[in-house]
């Protein structure tokens, strides 16, 4: 019943077959776990079949054919049967705490005692998830970036309630599925690559508020610099690079005083009606002649040929990328 | 002379043989330019030979051997016969206006009158460069992210006195060199990129700060997720996809009144001693075990890579990144 018993690999039973669960089914699929679905759409099989199918040639692992993961997928409409006999839960409901809370509440008595309770929210953290649970030790928040089976990243936070085994089982099995899970040292608002995402989005729209630049033309800047270094290389990183041989510090003693300055100068734009119209047409215009599941597929393709091209790279160099995030 | 000359490619002299300066004749040299070398640094010749050396496997396009580009590279300590009989000239001197301010007015007199006047400053606009000039016409600022021979974005800003036909034959002569140009509409301090980083930058201290994750934790989050996801997909075309069909505004609709609440939560802090000292010390931990050539190799290895998984992805859609730079 152990997710770290080494003889079998876990069964897995994902709550929530929206975009989010989507992704862990097929993501899981592909490293040959098999999986329950609970999902309450209607005709979920074959929404779920169609949507496995969709995304498989996005597994950074390669593709699954039909064939291959017909026989590793279930589906168990019944909450309390979908989860009595499984190693890892991951319930990705919509964003509401009531919901959640009464849907952990059920889980915690249905489930095995010793099954991983892991939970996608972006929003709560695992003590407001388990206020209805009477044992709430094994509920860890692993908050996949969009979509779960291409991006790497799962920030994992831990409750007052989890124990420090649960949370090194969680780790270990997002690493067994090839994801790069970061533990936050305590929980906040929103967790961390959202925060940064949006400390650059509000930058973004005042760019484009004040006329420096287009939406279109701010996406290039992006993709054509510091997206390029942040895949390879993390802010600090970078800039401790940027102060030569003489590392962050030096960075730091010749810009320190200037960060200050420079960060008071940064914009801070409302979401205002008149914003909210520039930048929906400005995106028509870029990208509105392209239909979704094309710019999608697109997407995907290009983070998976990124990956494809670090992967090697992060295994030749004996403390690349892959090595810091365990250390 | 015309820089767009399409029987012969354009003579270029580089002024300055930093860090900036060497990237740019590296990639020159690289795109079979030749180039004249103008430089105040001792034994310059000795230098960038070597540093051309070091720097030519990272270009993308491939590498060049020394014996490759000896002959189109020449050196001439005085600027007016530097600039004489050129193209193009490509400024890197210090960060300091009235040096700047000087060093164009004398280039101005020497070169030829329709060589087109680039600088690489991250911080003064043309009018303020141009000040001291007769004839600021060509003068164009074209700002590269370091290393400019593998990061392709240089971020062009005219000026007042700037004609449209300087910044077309700016934007053409990076692309021929097989850079992403960008024009801003206007000047604004730091220009665009510099503002975004400084606004990630931001946040993430304030989460190293909190105790919400260390330097290396808080680098991994970002090579894992925004970064692997902004070196394919500018922000805004990211957001455009959150929204599913319905697009931006879509997206914007369900969370624009929480963007601006989200915004009001980041972090404002501060770069004195106490967070100055957490930061070197952490980077240290993270780092320090590492010579700073052989990170700088790794980064530009990385970057090279990605460039290479994505130049084929671009090519082979009608509307890639690279399409839409030059929308």
């Amino acid at each position: 019943m152990n997710a770290q018993n080494e003889t079998r690999p876990p069964k897995v039973t994902v709550i929530g077959a929206g975009t989010i669960g989507l992704g862990w089914i097929t993501l899981f699929l592909g490293h040959g776990l098999s999986v329950t679905v609970n999902s309450r759409r209607e005709k979920a099989p074959e929404l779920v079949r169609e949507g496995v199918a969709l995304y498989a040639p996005h597994l950074p692992e390669g593709t699954l054919s039909p064939d291959e993961f017909a026989p590793l997928l279930s589906f168990e409409p019944d909450i309390d049967r979908a989860v009595a006999n499984t190693d890892v839960v991951v319930e990705n409901a919509p964003e509401r705490l009531e919901l959640k809370q009464d849907l952990f509440a059920r889980i915690g008595e249905a489930a095995p005692p010793d099954a991983l309770l892991l939970s996608s929210t972006s929003t709560f953290d695992p003590d407001a998830l388990g206020a209805r649970m009477r044992y709430p030790s094994n509920l860890v928040v692993g908050h996949p970036f969009n979509p779960p089976h291409v991006v790497p990243l799962v920030e994992v936070v831990a409750g007052e309630n989890t124990t420090s085994e649960a949370v090194d089982r969680t780790m270990d099995f997002y690493r067994s599925v090839g994801r790069a899970p970061v533990l936050l040292r305590k929980p906040i608002v929103a967790f961390a690559a959202n925060r940064l995402q949006s400390a650059l989005l509000r930058e973004s729209v005042h760019l484009v508020r004040e006329g420096v630049v287009t939406v279109a033309e701010l996406d290039d800047i992006v993709t054509h610099s510091i997206g390029l270094r942040w895949a390879t290389t993390g802010p600090f990183r970078a800039f401790h690079l940027g102060g030569g041989p003489g590392g962050l510090r030096a960075w730091l003693a010749t810009l320190g005083a200037n960060l200050d300055r420079g960060w008071e100068l940064l914009g801070s734009p409302s979401m205002d009606e008149e914003t909210i119209s520039m930048l929906v047409a400005q995106a028509d215009e870029a990208f509105g002649d392209r239909s979704y599941p094309d710019l999608v597929r697109e997407r995907d393709n290009l983070q998976s040929a990124v990956l494809k091209a670090l992967a090697p790279a992060a295994e030749r160099l004996p403390d690349g990328p892959e090595e810091v995030a365990s250390a």
